[in-house]
């Protein structure tokens, strides 16, 4: 199996899994006052501090999620809806993960007035767009680190510096899945006041994320006892914020020569392709190429039949029959837009990997461009 | 070891622990277009298949949820904002579980109009007083199954018959988190249209529960990409839901003989003890005793030195200093409150370890009376 669909998700290194069954067997509830308890409540408070370490940011403020998905609906409601008397101007991006959109969306619709910027070719956020829609009346930015179908860094840092000369109460928030412990995405780095990761994404267990919340106040999008102090209540998920806490901990390799060797060889080899996103932005952790006059669909199940698994876009929305907003946004063509394959990386992935998906690729699009139409 | 505080949380069952750890091995993201994707949904599907047989509903109805804590969120924001314009008064009662509890509260400040049922001495709503509040504007009734604290059967199908009757769009929502597996709380027992159930109350893991919402409308609380139908959307936790799905295929086993026999020589050698809640509408998996002038968590702490594990009320509020709120509700003295002691069952106990258990609370309660004071 040739894996390069990483950014959907990871294998479960065998440290996390071995933490979520560990943490099975310590099953207390972490809420519960005897000792059964306090071990359960051990388990989630280490993974918190080695979470808060990644992050350079007090442990007090990490709260756990059911994931990315959670984490950014934590944010940008629990922020927008706490400052919306004192500023209802709510900034995007037009390539932000479904998550952030679609939560944008549903607070225009609640009144707030939303501004979504939009992308430049090489698939960065606006900066000067950025300087002009953000004003005093600003209470909440969400910019994401790293695109999750690009791969391409955002500068969060500019605009989170914008912000806060604007805007005496305005937060910064970033979705830093696709960036944690790939590229930095620390409160130092990123000078955000809200940032979301995921544990799946980093080769710990599905349903878990945390959002890091610096921030004074911050609505709860769910209530219930006086677990994470009430901000985010509900029985922990112990096993899986285990997992996450083990992921965490170990190193993510570095897949830039992977990333080289794969877009050298499709350049070399393959005609009419194009890289989406400035290579002087890649995370390199996703590679995104569209070969004209394939249909994007058809070439994955092809790739499938040797066991080489990528995707089109995200998987979130790989169900969806429309383009892909992020490249749509980016000013690719339809054309391009429907070939688009996104190659994501592990470190686990080797060189000769890499040039057994090249190789197949090398022979089988002229094939498809022979024998099948978009 | 002898653990008496299943309703607090539950030591999960091996099949439970093998289907989360097979899950982790088999990775793939549900939403990806790949076979491992596929694989993915697969794992998922069978456990929503198993939740909904379980409940005797349509599998495309239910949601799988971060546990019941977000659950009971999702069906009462969702229903009640879905349901605003036709009707503002919604319905819940005073010995819900905070997360029920604390969503009123919140809808309340967002201009709803909530009533909160009492509770009688046995600790079960008030039918009559049910009866009075729901009239044709009512959109939301919300009532436990199971009492968490007590473990009290609730006249959930009455109230959800009166409802039904009384407002053409009535919704029922009813907390099946400590009857699921153990007593009836099927679509067809409950007459309900919204169910919440969770793993981890019946050996299954943490972090996973599930939403049956036989609903047409009911807004997001978290919004995303396209899973669940955009009705939950975020990266399934598939193992989670596998191991869920494994322990809800499990048969739950009966407790009633545990229970019975612990009540009898707690009553027949220890005096001045008093059950919380009437025997008649006892589920028998949670057995709640006040011991006069005991102060509850010592008592928790002496039986903790023997290896005996009970909870003070419910574990969520645990870490507040309050009374709790479902005794308060049923009229307790307040020195019935601060000695209460909650034991909850699992049929992996055995009758030795209820001998042992009564045993050691006929030796230490007499001391505990003598020499600490409340």
């Amino acid at each position: 199996m040739i894996y390069l669909d990483n950014a959907s998700t990871t294998k479960p290194s065998d440290s996390a899994i071995k933490a979520v069954c560990d943490a099975m067997e310590r099953f207390g509830n972490p809420s519960s006052l005897h000792s059964l308890g306090l071990e359960g409540e051990k388990i989630v408070e280490k993974s918190r501090s080695i979470i808060a370490s990644e992050l350079g940011v007090d442990k007090k403020s990490v709260y756990f999620t059911s994931g990315g998905t959670e984490a950014n609906n934590m944010a940008i409601f629990g922020c927008a809806r706490a400052l919306k008397k004192r500023g209802a101007r709510i900034i995007t991006s037009k390539i932000e993960h479904p998550s952030v959109l679609e939560s944008f969306r549903a607070l225009e619709s609640e009144g707030f007035e939303v501004i979504y910027l939009d992308s430049d070719k090489d698939g960065r956020v606006d900066v000067c767009q950025a300087e002009s829609a953000i004003n005093e009346n600003t209470s909440l930015v969400s910019i994401m680190t790293v695109n999750n179908e690009t791969g391409i860094i955002q500068p969060v840092s500019e605009i989170s510096r914008i912000l806060h000369e604007k805007s005496a109460f305005g937060v910064m928030h970033t979705d830093a899945v696709q960036a944690f412990k790939k590229t930095d995405c620390s409160k130092a780095a990123t000078g955000a006041d809200l940032i979301t990761v995921s544990s799946h994404k980093i080769h710990g267990p599905k349903g878990v994320g945390a959002l890091y919340a610096g921030v004074n106040r911050l609505n709860a999008l769910i209530y219930g006892g006086g677990q994470q102090q009430a901000i985010r209540p509900g029985t922990e998920n112990v096993p899986g914020i285990a997992g996450f806490g083990a992921a965490a901990a170990e190193t993510y390799g570095s897949c830039d020569k992977l990333y080289d060797r794969l877009k050298n060889q499709i350049l070399a080899n393959i005609s009419d392709v194009k890289i989406n996103g400035a290579e002087k932005y890649a995370s390199k952790y996703v590679l995104n190429v569209s070969f004209a006059g394939i249909k994007a669909e058809v070439l994955l199940h092809t790739l499938e039949r040797y066991n080489i698994y990528v995707s089109t876009g995200s998987a979130c929305s790989s169900h969806k029959p429309e383009p892909s907003h992020v490249l749509k946004a980016m000013g690719c063509s339809a054309d391009d837009t429907g070939g688009a394959i996104r190659f994501s990386f592990s470190s686990d992935i080797t060189e000769a990997d890499i040039d057994k998906a090249s190789e197949i690729l090398a022979k089988e699009i002229p094939m498809l461009r022979k024998y099948t139409r978009r």
